[in-house]
């Protein structure tokens, strides 16, 4: 089925409002503060950081979400509220309170993310504040009848605000024809640092007018979120903050069923894997993407598995980043992965240049090779020859500007 | 027991010669290709990578040992003879070949090392003429009958031609008393780039003139490695071609047992634990050694994961490079590795400033944690107040230096 971009972001689909604030929670002059509001309650799922430390808005929605509905997101940036004892659950709580108070919705209903350094006490007046703004504005916005141009805007404001050291905004908005009526999906996500795959890794947030039941869109978010952002890798870290949430509140009146639910599904997986190579051409300090191939592997979790570990490997990201064809140190990831596969039959391809086949070096023109690696993008495709299996994930490479912003983040 | 250190490095031990050549494999004026020798047929050990792709040499290296003994090493730096197909397994044996015939002893007793670029033909003429040069050097030498500080000052020369990276070299030596005499022991070691908790991960050759059986050899050999090299990373990489093979020749004339066979373990250990930790110093661009302790664990097995964790982040290591007291991402590290631990238990020290109690941040002072992160070495205490076991491991910080390095390490 055919799904097709379109504007608007999160507010795309009929019923749902997104804004952004300045609360002044780490900058003065920075959007930081996002709320997503769902004129009806919705069914919605959310994939958490699999990291044993959780922050603190995490363990709040698994409980809100025992249900399976929420009807509204709150978002800062600039503090991740987490590793702070009682005094983060408490926080967490309060900004579900107070924005199910401002909103006159029920506490359960409300969805909480935090994303920014961690381990330091959520400036809460400021929070508090933020939140009472944020709701204002969604009144007015709600009460004025707004385009939907209006609307697309004003959500854009919510994608700034999610935003720590990415560079750009991550923001789409897709719509699926269906006998029945057209349902459309809008997506924002931050990511930069500590984006490893082991889901979590940075925050995502999707709105749809489809009508689904939660379990199908928690199973639907799942796969999703297994072949785009658990393979999606910027440093190795896996952080304590990350999350995808999802709110489907039915308002298209289309129920998609059959080859509708697969265009759906489709639908998700695409938001999903748009965000998640956002993210990594915003890799922090990226001056290439990298996109990494396996063809022919026994399982698909060996193809994975090498994926992620040569998209991780330091070696590789700054050989990349020195545009050097080192493709010994691909096939060395590849066999430190932990995967199964002969390495006496792996051909390896650099943007379409076959470096090493069988698992050893052939000739190759450096000059071509330098040519294709100044590319922007950099494909690298390891053919393993071994089975029928493929996997592909993406990265960006090491830089010294990593080493900079990373350096000194927190002070 | 009493272990001291003594001069003299890999010909300290009674009956070892070691030298090194200059033998152009990668550049012109470096000594590049090493030789170590042993009068007598020496009991010996092997420890290798465990990465899938292993380099020839090391394939060679597990045949030639089947029988638990060898008379000598040959190494080169400069070219790892990895991933070359039939070409590399032809030219790691034409190198104990040809070691083995001008030092008159059988090919099987010839172990090989190489280190360097993967994937590149080895330079096997000026490799045959470097080993003829070694061999002569050797027979010269042993025939000028040396003292001591003269075969230890030629040895030297053997930890100059294994670096690559390596900014100094790493060479130590020790003497156990025994009731029957003393037992020697002599280390070199290489490190720098691709050396992560997997062993192999560096180069280390170990002499002694113990008197031991071989399967007691590789024991203490394996148990040794488990807490040393295993629990060093630099870049989290895992090379194709790193091992540990340590000689022992018996020309003490002492069989250590019992209390002197643990003195002898020890001395092991302590060799083993001195090098990894001189890798970790000198890992490419580090600026600062960073040492994690973790104490409290369940089991050692959860000890040494949430410890590797920690050393191989790239956020902790940009952290410390950067002066920063971020103690966030180091329980977040520790909250990745897989390790079971409750996080609300954990308490962290910085150079024995408390930074976090019970999971959650503490108030200290700033200044003070400028000050103590100044320093050169950096002690990252983690008391996970869980159970009885620690576990203690080494790396370094990630600089740009490190960038520089690897952006261009081949061409």
């Amino acid at each position: 089925m055919k799904i097709k971009s379109i504007l608007g972001g999160l507010a795309a689909p009929n019923g749902f409002y997104a804004v952004g604030v300045k609360a002044g929670v780490k900058y003065k002059e920075k959007y930081d503060l996002a709320l997503i509001f769902s004129e009806v309650k919705a069914k919605a799922a959310g994939v958490y950081t699999r990291n044993l430390v959780k922050a603190h808005p995490l363990l709040l929605n698994m409980k809100h979400l025992a249900d399976g509905e929420a009807q509204a997101i709150v978002v800062n940036s600039g503090n991740a509220n987490a590793c702070m004892g009682e005094f983060g659950d408490k926080a967490a709580l309060d900004m579900a309170v107070e924005t199910a108070k401002k909103l006159g919705l029920q506490n359960e209903d409300i969805l909480v993310a935090s994303t920014g350094v961690i381990g330091q006490p959520m400036p809460m007046e400021k929070i508090i504040a933020g939140i009472g703004k944020a709701a204002a504005d969604m009144k007015a916005l709600q009460g004025s009848a707004p385009d939907s141009e209006t609307r697309g805007s004003i959500a854009h404001e919510a994608a700034l605000a999610i935003m720590t050291t990415d560079l750009v905004p991550k923001e789409k908005a897709y719509e699926l024809q269906c006998a029945g009526g057209t349902i459309k999906l809008g997506a924002i996500a931050k990511g930069s640092g500590m984006i490893h795959p082991n889901m979590g890794t940075m925050l995502c947030f999707i709105t749809t007018d489809a009508d689904l039941e939660s379990e199908v869109l928690d199973k639907l978010l799942k796969e999703a979120v297994d072949k785009s952002f658990n393979m999606v890798t910027v440093d190795g870290d896996t952080s304590t903050n990350d999350m995808a949430l999802v709110m489907a509140n039915g308002q298209s009146g289309v129920r998609p069923q059959g080859e509708e639910l697969q265009g759906f599904a489709e639908m998700l997986e695409q938001a999903c894997m748009d965000m998640a190579k956002a993210i990594a051409r915003d890799g922090e300090g990226a001056t290439k993407f990298i996109e990494v191939q396996v063809n022919g592997a026994v399982t698909i979790a060996d193809a994975r598995q090498i994926v992620k570990s040569v998209c991780s490997s330091s070696l590789v990201k700054t050989a990349v980043y020195g545009q050097d064809a080192n493709w010994g140190r691909i096939l060395c990831a590849a066999g430190y992965s932990g995967a199964e596969f002969n390495p006496q039959g792996a051909n390896i391809y650099l943007n379409g240049l076959q470096v090493a086949e069988d698992g050893r070096g052939i000739p190759f023109s450096e000059d071509d090779a330098l040519e294709l690696l100044k590319k922007a993008d950099i494909v690298i495709r390891i053919d393993l020859k071994d089975g029928q299996e493929n996997a592909v994930g993406w990265g960006c490479d090491l830089t010294h500007k990593y080493v900079d912003i990373n350096a000194d983040y927190r002070t």
